[in-house]
C-alpha cells in the first residue's frame, strides 16, 4: 500500500481545485490514498497555514506525503520546496509555510522543484496545485520517482523562514496571533513549554483591559467568561467558554503574558 | 475490508482537526476506510448534532464504526459512551448526542470508554477526537481490541437523553427546531408518522402570522412561497421555495402544527 | 479496482447529505473508491455547477464515474441523464447542468434514468442524491449493471442546454459571470481559445469605470489592484491582487472586454 497524501490548501470548498488535484493523483495511480489536511486556511494566510501544519505532522503515518499549497506567490518565481524529514515528505511554496515544521523536526534533505523535470508543458500561471504539485506527490508516492528526480537539492537553511516569535524583553511576554480557529478560539505564538508555561503556576494573560487566567480547560471558567489554556498543539491560546474569543478581541489583538506567582 | 469509519464533528473546515484524527487512524492500521458525515455542525451545538446523526444512521454499512465528537464538556468528567446496535457502533460523548439514534434502533450494550485503558499518557483537556476518539475507533475497527477492552460496561438507560419532543397539549402541536441546513431549511422535531402527518389531509404549520401548508416537494408552492413538508429524514420541514426559510423566520421560531381536515 | 465515483453537490458542510450517499454507495459495493469534486456550489447556482464540472472532467482518470446533484427541481417530473462520454459517465438532472461538459466533450450515448427500474419503493420527493443518484452510480461502478438497465436512452440534444454565450455584436464582448470562487475571483463566460484572447497582444476588461488590462498572472499588479487574465480552466477571470474582485464589482457585474493593439 502506497503512503498516503495529505492536502493542505486555502482553496475552500466552492470550486473543483482539490477535486482536480485528486483526480490527477489517481489518473496517476488509482490505488493512491488521499486524505484532507484542511482546505479552509483563510485565503494566502501562509502564518495560519504553518500553524495548521505543525499541529498536524507529528501525527503522520510513516512516510506520509504532504502537499501544502497556500500560495499567494503562484505563477512568480518563487520556488517550490521538497522537503524531506524522518517520518513524511513536505512539498510546499518556498514561502515561509514550512517555518514551524522546520522547528519542530530536523530536515534531511531539501529539493527545489524544477517544473520542467516533472512536466512537458508549462504549467499555467495560477494554479500550480494542479499542474506541479499534485503530479510531484503522486510520482513521489508510487515510489517509481526519486526525490532527486523532481529538481535540485537546495541547502534548506536558504529556504525561507517566517518570524513568528513572540517579544520578549524582560517584562511580560508580547505574543501575537498564528491562528483563529472554527471555535473563535486565538491560538497565539507562545509554545508552552518553551517558555515555561504550566498549570503549576499562576500565569496571567491581557489583552486590552481583560485579565484573563491560564486554566486547564473550558469548564475551568463560567459561561461567557475569557480564559487561557495550552492548547491541543502546545501553544497558549485564549478562548471564551462557550462563546468566540475573536468575536471579543479581534483578529489581531496583542496578548501579554506574565507569572504570577 | 475493515468496516468503514465515518465521522461527524464539529470542527468545521479551518483546522486540521478532522486530518489529524484520521492520520492517527491511519497511522494504527493503514488499510483503514475513513469517511466524513458532516464536520460543519454548527459549534457545539449537540441538538443540531444528534438530528443530523440520526438522519445518516440507517443507511450506514454494516459494522460501521461512527464517531461523533461534539464535545461541549471536554476535559470535564463527562464519560464518553461505545454504544453498540444491531448494524452499527456509536462513539460520541455522553451529552445526548445520541438521543434520537437511542429512540430508533435498540442498544444492545454500552462500555464507558475508560481513558487509562485505551493510551498510555493522559489526554490532553481540549481534543479527546485526536487522543481518545480516533484510537478507540481505529482499534475496534481494525478487529483486534474488543469493546470490553475499552472500558466498562454502563447500563444504556443511564446515559443522558435529552428531551426533544413536541409539546402536545390538545390543541395545535407546538414543534421547536432541531437543525438548520445548508438551504436554510428549518427541520422540527415533529416526525411525521408518530404524529399521524400525511399528504392525504390537510395539515398546515403557522409560524408568527405566517400559515404555511403542508405540501409533498417544493415545487408545489411558488417562487419565494413558504411550504412545508415531510423532510428526507421523516420530520415536518419548514422551507421557502427558492430562498431561505430561517432567514425569513429566524433561527427558533415556534412551529404550530394543526390538522385542517 | 472499481473506476472512482466523484460527487459534486450543493449540499454544503452542515449536513450529513453527502455523507448518506457514500454510505449508500458503500452498502452497495464496500470496496467502492469516492471522492468529492466539490460540495460547496451556491445553493441551486446551475451555471455555477456546469463551471465548476466542466472545470474538472478533462483530469478525471477513465472510467470515473461524476455524480452531480445541484437539483431545483427535485420532486418535480424533470428527467435525470447518464450521459456517456469516452472517458467518463455523468449523472446530473436533466436542467443545464451538463451544458458546457457536452461543448467539451461528445456525449456518446444517453439514458433517462427510470427510477422505477433502480429501487422498488419510490424515491423522496426531496432527496434524489440519496435515493436514486447515489445507488445508480454504485450500481454502474461496480459493472454488475448495464447503463441501458437504468432507463431508457434519449437524444442527447432533447437535454436541457442553457445559454451561456457572451454577447457579441461587433463592438467589445459582452461577458457574464459563471462563477466566483473562494478568493472572490470572477469567472466569466469567454472563454480566452474560442475568441482568440492572448497575452500576445494588449486586452482590456472593463466594468463600470474601471478599465483592467489582460495580463499573466497576479504578481503581475500591484497590491490592490484589479486584473484580468486566462485563468486555470482557459476562461477570462477578474482578481483583485491579494483582495476580492467580487467585494469591489458585486456578482453579477457586465464586463466588456476588447482588444486594444
Amino acid at each position: 500500500m502506497a503512503a498516503p497524501i495529505f492536502l493542505l490548501t486555502d482553496f475552500g470548498d466552492r470550486d473543483a481545485y482539490v477535486g482536480v488535484m485528486k483526480a490527477i493523483m489517481l489518473s496517476i495511480d488509482p490505488s493512491l490514498v488521499i486524505l484532507d489536511l484542511c482546505h479552509g486556511i483563510e485565503p494566502q494566510n501562509v502564518v495560519s497555514a504553518a500553524y495548521v501544519l505543525s499541529s498536524a505532522v507529528q501525527y503522520l503515518p510513516n512516510g506520509s506525503i504532504v502537499v501544502a499549497v497556500i500560495d499567494p506567490g503562484v505563477g512568480t518565481s518563487r520556488r517550490i520546496g521538497v522537503f524531506v524529514f524522518d517520518h513524511f515528505v513536505l512539498l510546499a511554496p518556498d514561502n515561509g509555510l514550512a517555518t514551524l515544521v522546520l522547528e519542530q523536526f530536523r530536515c534531511e534533505m531539501a529539493v527545489a522543484l524544477d517544473p520542467k523535470q516533472l512536466v512537458d508543458r508549462p504549467p499555467s500561471a495560477t494554479f500550480h496545485g494542479r499542474d506541479l504539485f499534485a503530479p510531484a506527490a503522486a510520482y513521489l508516492a508510487t515510489g517509481n520517482v526519486h526525490i532527486d528526480q523532481l529538481g535540485s537539492r537546495v541547502d534548506a537553511g536558504s529556504l525561507i523562514r517566517l518570524d513568528l516569535n513572540p517579544r520578549f524583553d524582560g517584562g511580560p511576554l508580547k505574543a501575537s496571533i498564528l491562528h483563529i480557529d472554527r471555535f473563535g478560539n486565538i491560538v497565539t505564538n507562545v509554545q508552552a513549554e518553551r517558555w515555561g508555561i504550566t498549570h503549576e503556576h499562576h500565569w496571567m494573560c491581557r489583552i486590552g483591559q481583560d485579565n484573563i487566567p491560564l486554566v486547564r480547560t473550558y469548564a475551568d471558567r463560567g459561561e461567557g467568561e475569557p480564559l487561557a489554556y495550552i492548547g491541543s498543539s502546545g501553544y497558549v491560546e485564549i478562548a471564551i467558554r462557550n462563546g468566540s474569543a475573536v468575536e471579543r478581541y479581534g483578529k489581531v489583538p496583542t496578548v501579554f503574558i506574565e507569572r504570577q506567582g
